[in-house]
């Protein structure tokens, strides 16, 4: 079995790689896990997105995602929920009848706080594994403000929000990329670093927020909270930079 | 002016977003800074890529990049090298007649250790500056050799290969993606670090090496080095990881 890990951008059809189009044409079957309600507008788009570059008809699949547990700590619960989605795959691949090649479709690029690859490698027997490099979320933001990632010449950290929750702002970094924060890590960030703060970037949602921290906390925080509850669901992503 | 940026991956044609296509086939002007011998190579092929995706004739012109002066410090340096770039843009942009939209390609993504939003800034009056995000080296290299570039819920560092000498590998941080190495960085990292090195991205060229540093250390050194001799230029990239 050939399994393809399609990286499709953010949410903006037009985000496609011409090697992503062509990896989507090529499969047999496609798998879709679906994220339940709060993720239906992320269906949604990739439907869309689906619609629009398929030249001819793919089979697809969509399969209920199964639900992380909470009760086992944060890398026993992971470990086990891998195994469950793997499971869940197989199972919707058996149903198709064994096609020769699987096709997903990963948000952003399968590099970046993504788990299809460590997914990808519970299948037995091994399947021949293709990644599609795509558009990050991160290239997305730094697209909508306009700005370098890095200062000149300079080091950029990427973190989960628990991770500087927990563990602080690593040491001798100007930069960090902070991604999937709940809404409760600015608080505790310093006052004068310069934030750069977008979401639902490349949708028609879009929302951008830029300047000094201790300006800005509230309006983010506001903005956020606003944002969410009027879709549903949010996806947001920052940059701080230390002066 | 409207001045576009746009994000061309790293080699391979294929590597374009439909918006960059789109992008480019809008443009009135295309501006290509010339890097001399040592990248003709990317010359040869970017123009490859116009050619294959542009759908109308856009006026294409090349302009011979000036030096960057080594003798004042790299920050001062730099300065004054992406003054006389943006000089040498203007310059283009009068002769072909002050055409209404400007495309640059850029390699990669153009929030990535690349200067050319740097050198925008400089462009009075300002121009209306878009960036259209493009497949960074970065994925490229998680995508060939099928790897996450984050440990689970973990945080990375991207630097350049001279603040890594400089400074030293940064506290807490297991990954770091190591660019613009000139050969002489891994033989201060640790032999027990995991690693995995890709050079010529995309490309025809491209070569790949991962395992224990302490087991292939020379054997990269080696291969750059044969490498750089054949092609007459190099350009590789690796992450590092902590056990
Ligand atoms: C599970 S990670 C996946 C990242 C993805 N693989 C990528 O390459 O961007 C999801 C996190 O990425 C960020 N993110 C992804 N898409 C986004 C978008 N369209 N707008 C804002 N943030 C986004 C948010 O921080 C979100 O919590
Ligand atoms: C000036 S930076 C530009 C990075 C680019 N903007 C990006 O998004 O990848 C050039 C450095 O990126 C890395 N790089 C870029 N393209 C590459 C390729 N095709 N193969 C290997 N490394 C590459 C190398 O570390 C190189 O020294």
């Amino acid at each position: 079995m050939k399994l393809s890990l399609i990286g499709i951008g953010c949410g903006n059809p037009d985000h496609l790689t011409i090697e992503a189009i062509a990896a989507l044409n090529r499969a047999d079957l496609i798998l879709l896990p679906d994220k339940g309600e709060e993720k239906a507008a992320l269906a949604h788009l990739r439907a869309k997105l689906l619609a629009r570059h398929l030249t001819r008809t793919v089979p697809q699949r969509s399969f209920a995602m199964p639900k992380r547990r909470k009760d086992q700590g944060y890398l026993a619960g992971v470990n086990d929920w891998h195994d469950e989605i793997a499971a869940c795959w197989l199972s919707e691949i058996a149903q198709a009848g064994h096609p020769e090649h699987v096709a997903l479709l990963v948000w952003g690029d399968p590099s970046l706080y993504d788990s299809t690859l460590r997914i990808a490698a519970r299948i037995s027997p091994a399947p021949e594994i293709r990644v599609v490099p795509g558009i990050t979320s991160l290239s997305m933001l730094t697209a909508a403000h306009r700005i370098p990632l890095n200062g000149l010449g300079d080091a950029v950290a990427i973190l989960p929000a628990r991770v500087l929750r927990e563990k602080g702002w690593p040491e001798g970094i100007a930069t960090l990329a902070v991604f999937l924060d709940d809404g409760s890590t600015l608080a505790d960030q310093p006052e004068d670093c310069l934030i750069w703060w977008g979401a639902y970037l490349g949708m028609e949602e879009e929302a951008l927020i830029a300047g000094r921290l201790g300006d800005l906390r509230d309006e983010i925080a506001t903005t956020r909270a606003a944002l969410r509850a009027q879709h549903g669901w949010i996806m947001d992503l920052y940059l701080l930079r230390r002066p």
